[in-house]
């Protein structure tokens, strides 16, 4: 068993940055799988264009390549079922969908305003012109208008995550009593966060901060190891 | 096993319009289970007293007596384990509670301002004063002005049940191939609007709109069969 994945960096080798990459880091680790890790950068699309994706995650098993976070989760379990579950059941695989969407739209989308420009910061010069050019036609702004408003926007992100945190207040993880990939999920945006933006995203006493807190400690700090900012 | 669920109705016994008595009502669908239902009413707190609840659905299985609908929906799957699940597993447990939080949000209270109106148009006038008093208090705002704003708030809505829409577009329900209690989360806010609103929340060419349908028609149409408005 050869598993490789490709994941996102910036102007670091060693500082992996895509919430969808992270969640997959994460479910590598509930699964006890190793893999290489292979740094690819936005305008490398010739590294991985013979595995059928222009984006990371891509995920090699041996000759079988497998790209799209939620496909890759759902490759993993399917094909190491004897390791721990990341659903805990198909009625956890069939609520993770409506979770993963909620976490690419409230988590990774919301927040992403109020990081973006540190994101810019962190790219080689060669690579900062494709980002500003392509997140500034999505916005309809630049970059650092963007980032001006974020001291204010941060309420409205905070807000967003009500399901999350009333959630946290009942139990520890998303996942129940231990933490799985409905936890990833979430966890990888804020992963990608930490990776280049000092920006506080949570308040010290919000139950999302204590949960990332364990987070960050899972897998003998896997996530905590990985070069960041202080949250 | 006698079951009694006591459920909210406003001026007629048979118009039951609470959206969490409507996700217990489903839920005891699914698990084939009959219950006996009792109309009951938002000034009746001394009806469910005995049961240590001021709100419905309470229910009661012989001389037990649960309340909540989250509360109520675990110990139906935990009392009755040999009957179909609601939750597919401990990991859908988990995230149900999640999406729990989600429905409550998203779904029941951004739905409420465009439907509260109508609402109090199908009280017992003797219960109109307590709705009114108790809402217009909540909302800073006569029920009338909340209700002039639906045809322009009714986009905020619908944008909001994003996560839900894009699940539904890859899987038919959001319990996976066949409905489970996330979908009953939902749906208990829309049968709710449906028994005493007119008006449209949804887009006929939603895939909400197509998911409703086939929840109206479960279960021998349990749902379409009660009172309610054309959606």
């Amino acid at each position: 068993m050869t598993l490789k994945l490709f994941e996102l960096v910036g102007a670091e080798d060693t500082r992996p940055f895509s919430p969808f990459c992270w969640r997959i880091r994460m479910a590598l680790a509930h699964k006890g799988l190793d893999a290489q890790l292979v740094p690819w950068r936005f305008t490398e699309k010739e590294a991985i264009a013979p595995y059928k994706s222009e984006k990371v995650p891509v995920l090699l098993d041996g000759d079988h390549a497998v790209s799209d976070s939620w496909v890759i989760a759902n490759y993993l379990e399917d094909t190491y079922p004897d390791r721990p579950s990341l659903f805990g059941g198909e009625g956890g695989r069939a609520m993770a969908r409506m979770l993963n969407w909620w976490g690419d739209i409230a988590v990774v989308g919301a927040m992403f305003p109020l990081i973006v420009a540190d994101i810019h910061d962190h790219l080689r010069p060669e690579d900062q012109g494709y980002f500003r050019k392509s997140r500034e036609a999505r916005f309809g702004k630049t970059l650092e208008e963007v980032a001006a408003a974020r001291d204010s926007a941060v309420a409205g992100f905070r807000k967003g995550l009500d399901p999350m945190r009333l959630t946290l207040r009942s139990q520890p993880f998303l996942g129940g009593a231990a933490p799985n990939y409905a936890d990833y999920i979430m966890f990888g945006g804020f992963q990608w966060a930490r990776a280049i933006s000092p920006f506080k995203l949570l308040a010290e006493d919000d139950p999302i901060y204590a949960w990332r807190e364990k987070l960050l400690d899972a897998f003998d700090g896997l996530a905590r190891r990985s070069a960041g900012y202080p949250v």
